[in-house]
């Protein structure tokens, strides 16, 4: 039987997806809070083993009402099945709302913004369960810093802070410099890797070989993400490869009033 | 705190939410498989006193995962409020996918159209709570049919069949035949709502005093899609009126691939 995302069906979990900061705490000059806040992606029964952290929604996150379910989500939940993690992990973002302009960084260590999101980091880590944090970003990064100074993490939870997922393509540049990028990102996250391996020891496959990334991503190195974290009947080209929806105008305002989508190729008979 | 609807969490309808009808029970060419399933709106706890029935989902409950969350979601969600109800209802529709061209109703009795729909309804019923069911509109009164034809509806609990609170737009014609179908209509209401009114004993709002419609729809007749039945963090102007989602392209294909999505004047300051 399919799996579908149960949402927000327990505390503190239902609280606070009702009682979420909005624009007096995320101004609307610098968020897109008109397509509402995006909670996060993947187990809250207190399962997750791994907890991640990334940056901010886009537009295929303010659709699907789940965090890191494009390319991006696809390289992380490839990272994870390196791992041996395929279902005990939950992703969190640095911010709530899409940044818009370039000043949304400013705002991840505002006391609203940090303590909410303190809400959720801490409720994920009293299970006892996780094993290992992940930052993917310098949002994050500074996400989880900012959750460390105030609150007590595991002293014996490894965190290793990585670079996001779609770095080389957000950084633009040449093909060369892209894969430059590319490649010096999966130096760090094999570093990474081999030092998470051994230390989650509740995997989801167990045996899992640990399998290194090359210079560059081959389709291995990504996983679909699973219909297990979409809310129900949410079709599969939905969470098999982002693209599908664009902001789209012809002036500023027209573009952020904007989300079109587009069914990709061939899922139309 | 705001609410929101906390999706398909008590069985069957778990399991109905991840088993549902795909394009081997709907085919592609009479339906927008493409967008998925859309299964519900309201209680599904048991705390239903009214059953609904409508049609099909359109290109907003597309988005927004849940029935009869646009214009004739308001005039429906009227209408129980004149009743005094505004929570303990479900809808549910007679189709699972919106209808791609004009043969749709052919398939509202397909046996595995109807029992996946009468699995649905008989949960519903189960609870012992449900005083009235209501149709909206010809597919609905159908599936109703194909419901009490197979099972044993309880006898003490009326059914109406009702004109669709969209009929009179959707039937075209000039300004006074809008108006002509409009007036029909809310006569047709209003004698269900005499027969309801004391039908439903456990309001929500106890004491209710029944206000009929006039000749015309005036904004007291139409009630707010409460947040309560949406998913958590959907933006406030996606359930305050429809028209923010249209099938925009050039071709007929084109078209049918598309969902444009335009956050409505005044929402972005």
């Amino acid at each position: 039987m399919p799996e579908f995302c149960p949402g927000y069906v327990r505390e503190p979990f239902t609280t606070l997806a009702a009682t979420y900061p909005d624009e007096t705490a995320y101004p609307s000059d610098d968020f897109r809070t008109e397509w509402g806040p995006i909670f996060h992606r993947g187990r809250l029964d207190g399962s997750a083993r791994v907890l991640l952290l990334g940056q901010d929604p886009g537009q295929h996150e303010n659709i699907l009402r789940r965090i890191l379910v494009g390319e991006a989500g696809r390289r992380a939940q490839g990272f994870l099945a390196k791992l041996g993690m395929t279902r005990s992990y939950v992703f969190l973002n640095a911010l709530l709302y899409s940044v818009y302009g370039g000043t949304g960084a400013r705002y991840v260590s505002k006391p609203r913004v940090r303590d909410y999101r303190n809400l959720w980091i801490d409720a994920l880590l009293s299970s006892g369960n996780v094993e290992a944090v992940i930052t993917f970003g310098a949002m994050a990064k500074k996400a989880w810093a900012d959750y460390a100074s105030v609150h007590q993490p595991p002293s014996d939870v490894p965190v290793v802070s990585l670079i996001h997922p779609t770095f080389p393509e957000s950084a633009g540049g040449t093909k060369a410099e892209k894969q430059a990028n590319t490649k010096k990102m999966l130096k760090q996250w094999n570093d990474a890797l081999q030092m998470l391996h051994p230390a989650i020891t509740n995997k989801d496959v167990p045996g899992t070989q640990l399998a290194l990334y090359g210079d560059a991503f081959v389709d291995a190195d990504k996983a679909e993400i699973p219909s297990g974290d979409l809310p129900a009947g949410v079709p599969r080209w939905m969470y098999r490869n982002d693209g599908w929806a664009r902001r789209v105008g012809t002036t500023l305002l027209g573009k952020r009033r904007n989300i079109t989508i587009t069914v990709p190729d061939g899922v139309i008979p």
